[in-house]
């Protein structure tokens, strides 16, 4: 047996997430399968972080074992070809020692997520960013976003389907900028932390939307955490202008 | 009579293209059947250039000329309501003088033209870029591109079908480079001139493509350029890689 650790983009609009659904087509089922066509072995792939409906990863961090022998390159190729149509690729594959795990081995995850801030409906960017008409004040994000920064019980922003063991959690970094990009600008929220409570980021970033519209005050922002309510919160922002940016693991330190 | 300018932001993947055709969806149709709903008038889009099926534009410009009085910010806030679900935006609206013509009054177009370069295929940028395996050269095809930058005859990298009366251009600027992303990098070729020729970018990033893979040697684009053959072609790129980036007017400057 090895174990193959896969890093992962994909397009989450068609899936009902990473984490297999009874539902509908998700990532993990869209690889397993693969797998199975190529290897003819049933896998199972665990990966750092889950993904709802929509939301997009630029590399995921997975694994999966297999008892045949296979190079690592030629399992990405393989994987890549048995995948399409499907918007998933192995952007990176290579064998680790048996005790490292894509979940329990990993200490931080950071995301990133997209506002377009214009008037106009989006076209190239649709379902990959959150297109918001009102102008976003972004500098009053950013200042209300410090408040959420460190060790805080984040009941508030917390889905009812959370199945963390405790609402407290060390938020490493939150920063709001407005990004030069190419063909303009869009507003980045970037979060960093070792784990993540089931729609955190979203709600995070819902209310700081409220913020940047002037719908809300600063300290609102540091006044719905301290309520630890799930009703205290604002918005919850869409999934599609989130982004699971990179997993990261005490090797690469 | 107001003449209206409009710049229109458009993922070319659904369309046959800007202008009208016979045989499919056009953009110019979209939009002079939106403005039709809004006004009750036939109107004509006009605009500075034109582009093959699946090549998209961040910021056309284009006019039309409405009999019935309407403000600029309600034609575009219209018009964004009545091109939905079509991929189209316009992001921008205003008057311009009645002798003001987004095609005749332009004396600069720039395009972009996105490849990324990497084994695995495309999910998030799907139809979006060029996916090229082999890695790319791309100083190698910075240099081979500067013999292209001037006043050639540019047959060898003109399509048969192009309309241009002759095919004489000076152009402007053609730069590669390596540009990070927010999510890794992509090389970019920067196109700009007076005009083009109809699949004159295209042909142009194609046979730089061929130098970037080292199929080509640099001096091969220079003695394709001389041979003002359309047999020299190396290769045509793929449409989905190419933006309409800019169209410039004197009243620019």
């Amino acid at each position: 047996m090895t174990r193959f650790a896969l890093t992962l983009e994909f397009d989450g609009t068609p899936f009902y997430g990473l984490q297999r659904q009874k539902d509908g087509p998700s990532v993990q089922q869209a690889v397993e399968e693969a797998a199975f066509r190529i290897l003819g072995e049933e896998v199972r792939l665990h990966s750092a972080g889950r993904t709802d409906t929509g939301v997009h990863a630029l590399a995921m961090r997975s694994h999966i074992d297999i008892e045949k022998v296979i190079k690592p390159f030629r399992l990405m190729e393989a994987l890549n070809a048995h995948l399409r149509p499907d918007p998933i690729a192995v952007t990176h594959c290579e064998t680790v020692p048996d005790d490292w795990h894509a979940r329990f081995s990993c200490t931080g995850r950071s995301y990133v997520y997209r506002i377009v801030n214009r008037r106009a409906p989006l076209t190239l960017d649709l379902h990959r960013a959150w297109q918001i008409g009102t102008p976003l004040d972004h500098e009053a994000m950013h200042r209300a976003a410090q408040a959420l920064v460190g060790l805080h019980d984040f009941t508030t922003f917390r889905s009812v389907h959370c199945q963390s063991d405790s609402p407290v959690k060390t938020l490493d970094r939150l920063d709001v900028e407005r990004a030069k990009t190419p063909w303009g600008e869009e507003v980045r929220i970037h979060a960093e932390a070792r784990s993540f409570l089931h729609h955190q980021v979203r709600s995070m970033v819902g209310c700081l939307a409220l913020v940047g519209m002037g719908r809300w005050r600063e300290e609102q922002v540091a006044e719905a955490l301290a309520a630890r309510d799930r009703q205290a919160l604002g918005l919850n922002a869409p999934p599609h202008g989130l982004y699971f940016v990179r997993a990261i693991y005490p090797e690469d330190a």
